[in-house]
């Protein structure tokens, strides 16, 4: 099975490809010949996947560089590094830069090729149920000391080649964490999509037809909303549906103790609570908390300050004027920006890890 | 006297204004209002012209940063200390940076505001001549231990603000160097603007009337050229006229030995003589060294191997294929671009370096 779809950009557009097998048949899906290729990816998925995207290149074509796994390679030296082997082995403008990894790897590589030399063509191959979020929408950065992704920009790949086979080799909590955005989306929707989410099994291995489904439905809801907007402005908030406290969740407990998703799982949970309160609406809260607790998201909180976790979502990135904005649904595929009354966001932030305390 | 030109980019369009005395009215061409300002200056402009914008604002509203002196600024680990900085000062996507100073000051700057949280605004202040050429059209960008600007984005700025008394404290060296590229402009304008530019006596202090009308001039013709291809390919190759030989000659010579425009201002007569032998024209070639050496530009070289400049050329940025292209002139206003036959290229070379040798 493959399925596409297409994504608008400013400045053109691109396509994304998912199926089974798919990264066997990489130069397919380029839209262009290039002059030489260099892959990058992390050292976990360079061990099992590597090997089968060089192999289709002529040997004096084709270079690669490994980086570390883990969140820690989004730095200014890890950056500079590349740059320096990219630029060693003779990259240039008229080069394919191929990011072979997960989040962490495509935002890393696409900030590097939005950079070197000005920009050059790169294209993202996901090897996580995440990165079906990250790999579109063209967000790409690297982490600074002080916050994470605060130094990237936005730079589209020219395709996105997306093996759900590489998926299988994914730990049961990354498919988790990558459900996590794929539900996501299906709020955004609306009440199909969502219902379809939350009938997958996470605990068994995913059938590729419903993986390679759930993946492109998630990405086409992104497209949509990024197509509209590319630089955050109103629509592209709607993404951050559950990750006001989510990022100050994951920023509280240590990055890395949850998962992104496992946080924004969260971050939802009161997104739905808060809605709820805010419109006097019936959400599928119950709905979807069954579901993250029998999927094993974490749905008890060790003791944490509501009071910290608010200052927290007062420095996000995209506050304005100190101001804590989040993203509400007045029903599921209706969601709005909501500026937050500053108290009442503190009681109901107070009650909610009430209920989920340990 | 105050003029101004409308560039129009990919995303929108911005103003340049140039004139006597404008740094002190910083407010008024900007585009809109911000939360906060920060300036980024180097040492010297600094020490003359920053107070002057500081005080335009209300002092919990604007923050400033100084580099010090000198290409050695365009690091990545002064790009670093930058975001340090500017996110220690609490800047956010709703602040304003503007860029106070030469080419350096806004290569750096440049690059900074458009990866810093993704991209935020900033503006232009100009205070070299030199620099109303890097100004405009888009490139920022650092240096990498390898070469030159080899790190870097195509960011427009919202808005330039040229105040020509800025540039009456130039030191003579810098005058010539920035009017190297007036005269490029001139020669890919035609003979009326190349003929003007040519009457202008660099020894003597330059009237604010005829710089200003100059410089606009020379950013016209380079925003007509951008315009039409923001990123480099064929029209925009044109502005490399002169810079095949003259980048070669710089890192040949050392950097920093000659200053950019000396350096352009040989490799533009060495484009005369060669588009001269390739298309059988008459070129202004005797009017322009005559301009040159009148005015102080290094007109004698020290020996040079033409074979080590040949290589060089070869590794240029926009080379293809390891084949020198070189932009050359039909008439003055009529550039092209030629694939230059390598033994062709080297014989001129080397009979050009000896008319021109101590």
């Amino acid at each position: 099975m493959e399925a596409s779809v297409t994504i608008q950009t400013r400045s053109g557009s691109y396509v994304v490809t998912a199926g089974t097998g798919i990264r066997k048949q990489v130069i397919k899906y380029l839209p262009k010949s290039y002059e030489s290729i260099y892959i990058v990816s992390d050292q976990t998925v360079a061990d099992l996947y590597l090997e089968d995207i060089k192999k289709q290149f002529a040997s004096n074509q084709v270079d690669s560089y490994v980086v570390p796994s883990g969140e820690a390679s989004k730095s200014i030296d890890q950056y500079y590094e590349l740059i320096t082997d990219a630029l060693e082995k003779g990259l240039n403008r008229h080069s394919l830069v191929i990011a072979l990894g997960g989040g962490v790897v495509g935002d890393l590589v696409g900030f590097f090729a939005s950079t070197f030399m000005r920009g050059i063509d790169f294209v993202q191959m996901p090897t996580t149920i995440l990165a079906h979020d990250s790999s579109v929408g063209g967000k790409v950065g690297i982490n600074h000391a002080l916050g994470k992704n605060l130094i990237g920009s936005f730079y589209p790949p020219v395709a996105v080649i997306y093996d759900v086979e590489t998926l299988k080799s994914l730990p049961l909590r990354e498919v988790r964490s990558g459900y996590a955005e794929v539900v996501k989306h299906g709020f955004l929707e609306g009440e199909s999509f969502f219902r379809d989410v939350i009938r997958a099994d996470l605990t068994k291995p995913l059938d590729e037809r419903t993986l390679t489904k759930h993946l492109l439905q998630g990405i086409q809801v992104k497209a949509a909303v990024v197509e509209r907007d590319e630089r955050e402005s109103y629509h592209r908030m709607f993404l951050n549906f559950g990750h006001t406290l989510g990022h100050a969740l994951e920023s509280e407990l240590g990055y890395g103790t949850w998962t992104h998703g496992e946080a924004v799982a969260i971050g939802m949970l009161f997104a739905l609570k808060v809605s709820q309160r805010t419109f006097r609406v019936d959400l599928p809260y119950e709905a979807y908390y069954e579901w993250i607790k029998t999927n094993g998201y974490p749905t008890v909180l060790p003791p944490l300050k509501a009071e910290s976790l608010i200052n927290k979502m007062k420095k996000d990135k995209k506050t304005k004027n100190k101001q804590i904005q989040m993203v509400l649904l007045k029903a599921v595929g209706h969601p709005v920006i909501q500026q937050m009354e500053e108290e009442f966001l503190y009681n109901q932030l107070k009650d909610f890890l009430g209920e989920l305390v340990d």
